[in-house]
C-alpha cells in the first residue's frame, strides 16, 4: 500500500527480552509522530535467507515505508524523524543538535553498554568496561543536570534513542550514583508513546504465547 | 566565515592513534565531496571546560560548518552527508540503503570491534567479545561478496565510516579469514581523498612534534 509504515518484528521472544527488542523504538517514534503502522513479523526460531535479505545481521527491527525498505532501529529513526518535525527540528542548529546526540546514544553510550551488558550476562568476574561505562554516565550526567531534554528545547528522536539505551543500565540499577540520568530515563518512559509503546511490544508477544499454547493443544 | 567548514581535532597526539584519530573520517567526507576546509585544534593533554562545552565526552572530532556546531564523528558526517550528493544519493531507497548501512557500521559493527579492541589492549586472556565480532565479519563478508560498495551502486558515506570501522581490525591481521572484507577496505583507502585525508592528518601530527622540539630547545 503506498505510504504504509510497517514495522518488522519476531513473531515470539522468551520472555527475558520483552520490553526491550529494538521495534520498540520504532513504535515509540511512530507514536509520538502520530503516524499509523502495522506490525509484521519474521520467525525467530529460524532465521532464514528472506530474513538475512532484509537485516544480514540477523536481526530486528526493520521498516516498510510504502516501497522503501530499511533495517537499523538507528536507521529508521533517521528515516521517520525526515517526516515528522515532532522527531526532529528544522531550525538548522536544533537539527545538528538532535544528530549529534542521537549518533552518541548510538556510538558513545550503547557501543559501552551493550558490550558491557553482554560481559556481565557471561559471569566474567572483571569486566573490564565498567570503568568506561562510568565515565560515560559521568559526563552525560553532568549535561543533564542543566536541562531536560538532549537537543533543541524539545523532546526529538535523540532522547528516544538515549532514553532506550539507557533503560537496560537503569533497570540493572547501574544508574543509582546518577540521579539525573534516572530522572531522564523515567521522564522518557513516562510519556503516553513510550508507555503505548511498551504495552502493544508486550501484547504482541503475549498473544505470540497464547497461539503457541493453542498450536500445542 | 559564512560557510566556512572547520574540522576541530587534537593539537598534538601520541604516536600509535595516528592514522586513526576521528578527523580522518571528515577530512576524507570533505574531500570525497570537494568541500574545503580549515583544521582547527584543542589540547590533547588539559581538556578544559572550552573542550567539554563543544564535546560532552572530551572527545574529538567535531566541526564548524558556518554558524553550525556538530559533535560526534558520525552526526559530522551526517551533517556533512546533506550538503553532498557524493557523499549520499538522493533517490529515496538508495539515501535509505546508505543511512542503514552507516548505522551498521556504527552500531552493530563498531559497537563489537571497539570494545573488543579495548579489551584486546588490556591484555585479558579470554576476550569474550570476540565470537560476536567474528559472527558480524562472517555477515558482512557475504554482503561483500556480492558488491563493491554497501549502499547504493556507488560508494557513500556509509563506505568511509564502514571502511574506517574495519581499518582497525584490518591492520590487527583480524580480517585475514574475510578477503572481501579485506579487499573491501583495501578499495576504500586506495581512493585519492582516503589518501589525502590520512597523509594530511600524519602531517598535521608531524608538525606538532616539530613545534614541541623547537619549544623545548
Amino acid at each position: 500500500m503506498p505510504g504504509q509504515v510497517t514495522i518488522w518484528t519476531y513473531d515470539w521472544v522468551p520472555k527475558a527480552p520483552r520490553g526491550y527488542v529494538r521495534d520498540l523504538r520504532l513504535r515509540w517514534a511512530l507514536e509520538e509522530a502520530g503516524i499509523g503502522y502495522a506490525v509484521a513479523t519474521v520467525p525467530f526460531d529460524d532465521r532464514g535467507p528472506d530474513h538475512l535479505a532484509r537485516q544480514p545481521f540477523a536481526q530486528v527491527p526493520f521498516l516498510d515505508d510504502g516501497d522503501i525498505r530499511i533495517f537499523e532501529s538507528g536507521a529508521c529513526l533517521l528515516h521517520l524523524a525526515e517526516k515528522s518535525e515532532a522527531l526532529m527540528p528544522r531550525e538548522p542548529q536544533e537539527k545538528a543538535d538532535t544528530l549529534q546526540w542521537f549518533v552518541a546514544a548510538l556510538n558513545s553510550v550503547e557501543m559501552v553498554t551493550v558490550p558491557w551488558w553482554f560481559i556481565d550476562m557471561s559471569g566474567q568476574a572483571e569486566n573490564l568496561l565498567a570503568g568506561w561505562m562510568q565515565q560515560r554516565f559521568e559526563r552525560l550526567e553532568a549535561v543533564l543536570e542543566t536541562r531536560e531534554w538532549l537537543a533543541a528545547t524539545c523532546f526529538t528522536v535523540a532522547d528516544i534513542m538515549m532514553s532506550d539505551v539507557l533503560r537496560i543500565p537503569n533497570d540493572l540499577g547501574k544508574l543509582e550514583n546518577y540521579p539525573a540520568l534516572g530522572a531522564y530515563v523515567a521522564r522518557s518512559c513516562s510519556r503516553p508513546a513510550f508507555r503505548k509503546a511498551r504495552r502493544d511490544q508486550l501484547a504482541h508477544f503475549e498473544a505470540a504465547d497464547a497461539a503457541k499454547a493453542q498450536a500445542r493443544n
